[in-house]
Parts: structure tokens; sequence; C-alpha cells
């Protein structure tokens, strides 16, 4: 097995260290590592693997002979390096939603739909944290009864709009509960015990672009319709980490809870919790750094002939950026594909 | 309009002290007002109106000459001294569960299905606080298109839970912010930081009876056929006051955004708030201590023909509880029918 020169675009933020964390973790073998950024963050000093790094800011020509690029440091930067990268004969495994929906970029959960990285020309995308996590649960699902209508409502922690964004739900709430005044600015309205329906801007439907990222998302990854009904409601709550999901869905054929429970039971990268007279079920917390994507409340949905309805816990960091990245990394270097 | 003779059974407990405060605000025209309790709180003095009351302790005798009892004490209590009350002529207005799917037992949201008062045998029952918000959105636009199936997903307050977790959700969070542990009493996981797929215990069929009760209280008060499909997950988030419900309704009929818009904008207890671009919406902590159900996130839900999605919000000790109540009393009063 050929072993790739990787450079980590984004290194120093959120999602970046999450993402030198996990390929510590999965053992990712490579040839030469170079951590890069922008020029503000440029000439921080990161350990990785008892060696020290001195991130470097991202010009083109940092790409040069490097095989595996992932990114993590927002749309912009991505679409910006993107050629560059591919002209070099790179690798991009992108984290941002800039090339999810393009036809020529395959949009992949490791173990999920791991064939269409086969069709990459230069840019593999990784799906939005809501998706990704809903993808390990519904793709065995799937396979048994074909999934026919999708609805989704989500509980989202505040780690997924960054650093400032976890300051803010900590000040917010030291305020709050000292009886004192606080300016919100991360998000437009107050997070501190509250519960706020908008993650991203709105679209024209009044969906946010959160929510229609869960059609879409779901859709190019499963393989399924483009006119397969989903739905979805996004929404913020005052958690640090970890986004838990209310799925309700309506397959084509008949599918028992049991059964359910048994397909996931033997799922890769998912963990079924589900015993409720005892309590057992995930609660967001118990995802926080964690790789598995925990499943519960896993029941016969009344509202649909065939239908199920469950409860799905995900770390937003992990499975819903960087550990799917780094999988990702590893299939395209033992499938050749770099 | 004859004037009745009340008691608040329950008087000392969050909802009963909430209910004192909306009997002011509408200006409740009484005879007689009597406070009762437990044994245990009996004594409690309490102001109402410039006045001042010693709660006493509740025994079939209370009831006495008594016209209109609400009672907020819990179903045991109801249960026990339901049949002192009705056989001494009282009528009681009851915010348990205890009494709500019986047939003889009028469910009632005022000014949602008042005709169904009239039924009654001296016993009206409150539906549940996440049932309540919801009749008064939901009754006005079914009216107009015919609702086929509901999916809701809540996001619902500790206050519902009563005073001890109120207080649990601060000492949690305090513990939480100062890196210290905590012992969770009050609900079954921590609920700092964290949300919690369970309100109430479980069913046969692997739904809570919290979300049990929205199915089938949803289906008594509005007069839907018992085969309507209905299906609710609801959640417990770290949020003080208010509760919020992403909901998915398909309609018999079609029904546009603007029409939902405009219907709800002249409904009775509702408030619209929906502007997202300029980020209008409702967030919980809006509906603290107001009394309309707000809504808001209303868009065509993609995922059915005749479909509708919105965000709504309300005041679960108020509209979902103390409020309600008072303006049955209010009505059964109007309507003389104690």
């Amino acid at each position: 097995m050929k072993k790739p020169n990787i450079a980590i675009l984004g290194a120093t933020g959120v999602v970046g260290r999450e993402i030198l964390k996990i390929m510590d973790e999965l053992k990712v073998e490579y040839k030469s590592l170079k951590l890069l950024s922008s020029a503000k963050s440029a000439g921080t000093e990161l350990k990785f693997q008892g060696e020290s790094y001195i991130v470097e800011e991202a010009v083109p020509e940092s790409f040069d002979g490097i095989n595996i690029v992932i990114a993590s440091a927002g749309g912009t930067t991505s679409k910006k390096f993107a050629p560059e990268i591919v002209k070099r004969g790179g690798v991009l495994i992108d984290n941002s939603s800039a090339f999810r929906m393009e036809p020529d970029v395959p949009l992949v959960i490791a173990y999920v739909n791991d064939e269409d990285l086969k069709k990459h020309k230069g840019i593999i995308a990784n799906p939005n944290c809501s998706t990704s996590q809903l993808m390990l649960v519904l793709k065995p699902l799937h396979e048994k009864a074909k999934i026919k209508r999708l609805i989704v409502s989500t509980y989202q922690s505040v780690s997924g709009a960054g650093l400032a964004a976890i300051n803010e739900l900590t000040a917010d709430t030291k305020a709050n509960l000292a009886g004192e005044g606080f300016k919100n600015v991360c998000f437009k309205k107050p997070i501190s015990f509250n519960v706020i329906p908008q993650i991203d801007s709105f679209c024209e439907n009044g969906y946010t672009k959160e929510e229609m990222k869960v059609t879409n998302e779901t859709k190019k990854i499963l393989h399924l319709d483009a006119s397969t009904p989903i739905s979805c409601t996004a929404v913020r709550v005052p958690v640090y980490r970890g986004h838990s999901e209310a799925v309700d869905i309506e397959f084509e054929n008949e599918i028992t809870p049991d059964e359910a429970r048994n397909i996931l039971g033997n799922a890769f990268g998912v963990k079924v919790i589900d015993n409720p007279e005892d309590y057992e079920y995930p609660t967001t917390r118990d995802a926080a750094n964690q790789d598995p994507v925990f499943v519960g409340r896993i029941r016969k949905n009344i509202a649909f002939k065939n239908g199920l309805s469950l409860w799905c816990v995900g770390d937003n960091l992990r499975i819903g950026a960087a550990l799917n990245t780094v999988r990702i990394c590893k299939k395209i270097t033992e499938m050749n594909l770099f």
C-alpha cells in the first residue's frame, strides 16, 4: 500500500485539531504530514504523535507533492485551493459544503457509500454533520426495507458553530444564572436555557440551508430518487457537544423494531442503547468524544403503515466532521485512489 | 350571571400559584374563594388580590357548597376527591391526566372545543401541556384543510416536572460550569447541557405516556377519527420555562403557508412571529410568562403533498396548565354550566 503525503488545511480550528487526534487514534499511515492554516494562525505550534509541527500559511505551492488534503477551513478557502490541489494531482477531502452537491463530486460516508469514492475527480466531499450521523443508521435499514419518506427534527449542539459559540454558551449561561444581562453575538437569539429554530440561513422555500442539506445530501448518499419526500427541522439547543435527532421513517416494506435493532446492532459505526424500561437510551452528552452513532427509542411509528421512529445521537465534531474525513483518507489510501 | 364559590386544590404548587395569578389577570368573578392543599402545605399563607388566605388541608367536607374546583394536585388527589366534589354538586376542572380519556369527561381547550363543556357530568379535564399549545394552532388549520397526519417532536422545559426539577437544572448547570460532579435526582440522566429523550414512563408500544397523550388527546379535542395517524417524540431540554414543538402536518386539502399565516394571525390565543429573513421566529424563552402560543417557521412541508411544517412555542405553566383551567372556569361560569 502506497503511503500518501498528507496536508491538513485548517489545522488550528476546532475540527482541524480533532482531525489530528483521530489520525493518531486510527493509526493513519503517511509519508509526510503538513499542517496549514490562514495567515492569522500560521506559526502556531501543534504536537502530533510526539513531534512538533509549525503550522504554515496555506498558499498554492503548499500543495506541491501533496497526495491527500483534508480541509476544514470553510467553503471560501476550499473553493480557493481546490483547483490548486487538483492540478497538482492531489485529492481534496473537503469538510465544507462548497462541493457537496456537485454531480462530479462524491459525497461519502465511509462504510456507507465507499464505492462512490472510485468516481472522484480530485474532490471528495464530507457531508454535513446532521446528515452524517443519520447515514450510518439509515443505510442498513434502507437496504432492508427501502426508505419511502423521512421526517427529521434535530437537537444540535453549539460546537457546530465553532469555538466562539461554545464560549458564548458558557458566558451567556453564567450571566443568566447570576441574573445579569448578556449580549449575544454568535447566535441571533440568546442560547442559554433556550431553543433556537434556526441553523444556517434561510432558503426561498422557508427551510434553512441546514435543513435542505439533510434533505439533499441524504438523497445523494443513499442514492435515493430525487422525488423521495424528506423534511427536516433543524434546531439549536444549549448543549456543548453532540447532535441528537428524532427520526420518523416510512419504509416501502415492513420492518419491525426488533429487526431494526438486530440490523443496527450489527451495523458499522452504530451502537444500539435501547432498553427504555431501565432508562437505557442515548442522551446527547453520551455521544461526546465517542465514535459510534448511538441509537435508541426504536419503535413502530404509529403514523405510518411501515414506519419506524428512532432517536440517534452522534458527536458532531467526530462522526459529524473529523472522524469521517479521516476514515475517507484511510479508505482512499487502502483503495489506492490517490 | 351566577357567581361561583371556587376552590383551588393544590394551591401552593407551581401551577396552583400560577392559577391564582391568572385568576387575577383574567378578572375571574367569584362569590367565595378557598385555597386547599395537602396536610403538608396546609397553613401556608397566600396573598390574592390584596387579601390574605390561609391554605387549608383538603378533606371531603372542604367541598361543601363549592361550585367549581380547579385542581392541580396530581392524579391520585384528583381521583380521591372527584367523587366528593361531584356528589356535592361541584364541578371539577382537573389538570391531571386521571380523567382525560374517560368518554364521559370533556377534554377541553377553551376557544377550541367549548361546546364539549356542555356534556360534562361534574368533571372537566385540562389537556396535557404539549397537547394544549398545539390545539390552539391546529384547530383553525384543521377547520380550513382537515388534518390527515401529524408528526410532532417536542423540546420541553424542566418546569413541567415541578419545582425540584427547576432547582436541579440550576444546581446541575452550576456544578457543570465549575467542573464539579453532580448527582441527578429528578431526572434519570443529567439535564445540564444535555437532551433527554424521555418524558413520563414508557408504554407497551415503545412510546412514552407523554407522547401518547399528544396522540390521544389531540384526537379527542379535535374530534378526529381514532385511526388518524399521529406520532410524537417528546424530549426534555435544559430550558426553565416554555415548551417548543416542531410540527409536520399533512392535510386532506391544500393550504398554503400564506393562508396558514392569515388564519393563525386571526386565531384566538395565537401570535404569529414569522419573518425568518430578519431572524423573526419564536424561541422558547420568548413564551415565558406569556399567554399566546407563538408560531413561526410556517412553510410548505416538502415531504407531504398537502403539507405544512411549523414551529410553535408556549408557556407550559400557563397555556399548558393554569391559563386553560382558568379560561375553562370562566367559560362554565359564562355558559352557566355549574
